[in-house]
């Protein structure tokens, strides 16, 4: 068996998330498998780095799959961007040693959130980045994005209800926070050893309270430590993230 | 009565162009219509500077109503974009002389084409770009731009069928036509008094022929003789177009 590992770009706007879902909604897990399953005429599996929330975006989602068959990387990926839906583009394939998992091999990932930070919103990119009319305040950001860069726990950052990481560990490094701004956009690049449910959305809602004057840079140690989710801010719109990188 | 003089922006994937049609398919001019009525409670009519094809895009179309009203400008704009569709957003609205008229005022309109010159496809902004994978000699484009630049008879460069312009006059002046390449992206300006039907794509699509080397630079002359669009390239895809600026 030969083992390939694929970098798939996506808009999710029109997506369930990454994962196949029971009731069969849209998702990009779905589409990848069978674009590959026509090509292959043979059934596969496609294991992602992880899922990626309904209408979240990729630049760079990593998934592999194992096959009998010794694929030309080129032509194959030629070939899935031709049958794949305008939404969907594999940006690379290549052969990568057997034990190779595009989820258990990640070592970090990066997780970019785009503000369009002006009065007037825009429609070219509408979907791919949030519009927020409000000031920020970027150095505050920048203070607080301080703060929460380390291993941590980080509880108070992950969903409430339904919380899929309960009772789980919710410990997780987080390597960098960079913050940009350009022109009338604000990009947030985070880079951690993993996310839990939301985490990246939930900071960068919180981020943005900061920003806009409603809580201190340093109030951001004492969310971490009542681990309260209610104490953070809200879950930013899902319009602006994308899966940037994933390292292994 | 005064007059007020709009921007617009618009992404024209799901528009049936600019024009209000008599089949009632969704247009811009419509859409911008019925916002300003229903903040206005009362009937008006939207002039544009000129038609923009089915899926052209806008980043400066401009019109102009008249109405009885004092228009608060920057909440008259704030509301119309509070109500109209994601991908329509008024830029600008101001009040002008009685005597401004969007499409008869024009002294230049300025189109950008954008193609995404690389051998993959992008899902982000894969609306507003044409992609188009194989190599393009940008010194070559330039040098046919060049005699494309002035004042000429473009006939060969509009559409034969069902031609509006058949019998009218044809010359035309072209002050400008920029080309640069940064990274991936080759961006066209072109600036002109006037377009005639189809016009900037039919140069677009002849420009790409020159720069994939189908024809020389130099053909440019003998085409703009022959008065032939046989002899000219492909009406470029509508989605690399958008009315970039209407100067008055």
């Amino acid at each position: 068996m030969n083992t390939f590992k694929v970098i798939i770009e996506y808009d999710g706007t029109f997506f369930h998330g990454w994962q196949i879902q029971k009731k069969g909604e849209r998702t990009v897990q779905d589409e990848v498998k069978k674009a590959i399953k026509m090509l292959l005429n043979q059934d596969i599996t496609v294991f992602g780095s992880g899922r990626t929330d309904r209408g979240v975006h990729a630049a760079g989602q990593v998934a592999h799959f194992k096959t009998s068959i010794n694929i030309d990387c080129d032509k194959f990926q030629y070939g899935l961007n031709a049958i794949l839906p305008k939404d969907i583009v594999i940006t690379n394939i290549k052969k990568v040693p057997k034990n190779f998992h595009a989820q258990y091999s990640v070592k970090t990932k990066t997780y970019r959130y785009i503000i369009l930070n002006r009065k007037t919103r825009t429609v070219f990119s509408r979907n791919i980045m949030h519009h927020y009319p409000y000031p920020l305040d970027i150095k505050a950001m920048k203070k607080a994005s301080e703060l929460i860069v380390g291993t941590k726990d980080f509880r108070a950052f992950t969903a409430t209800r339904r919380n899929p990481d309960h009772k789980k560990q919710t410990v997780r490094t987080i390597k960098k926070i960079e913050i940009k701004k350009s022109k009338n956009f604000i990009t947030f690049d985070i880079e951690a050893d993993g996310f839990l449910y939301k985490m990246a959305r939930n900071i960068i809602g919180t981020l943005i309270f900061v920003g806009s004057g409603k809580i201190s840079p340093e109030s951001i140690c004492h969310i971490l430590k009542s681990k309260k989710r209610s104490l953070a801010g809200p879950t930013a719109p899902a319009n602006g993230l994308q899966l940037l990188k994933v390292k292994y």
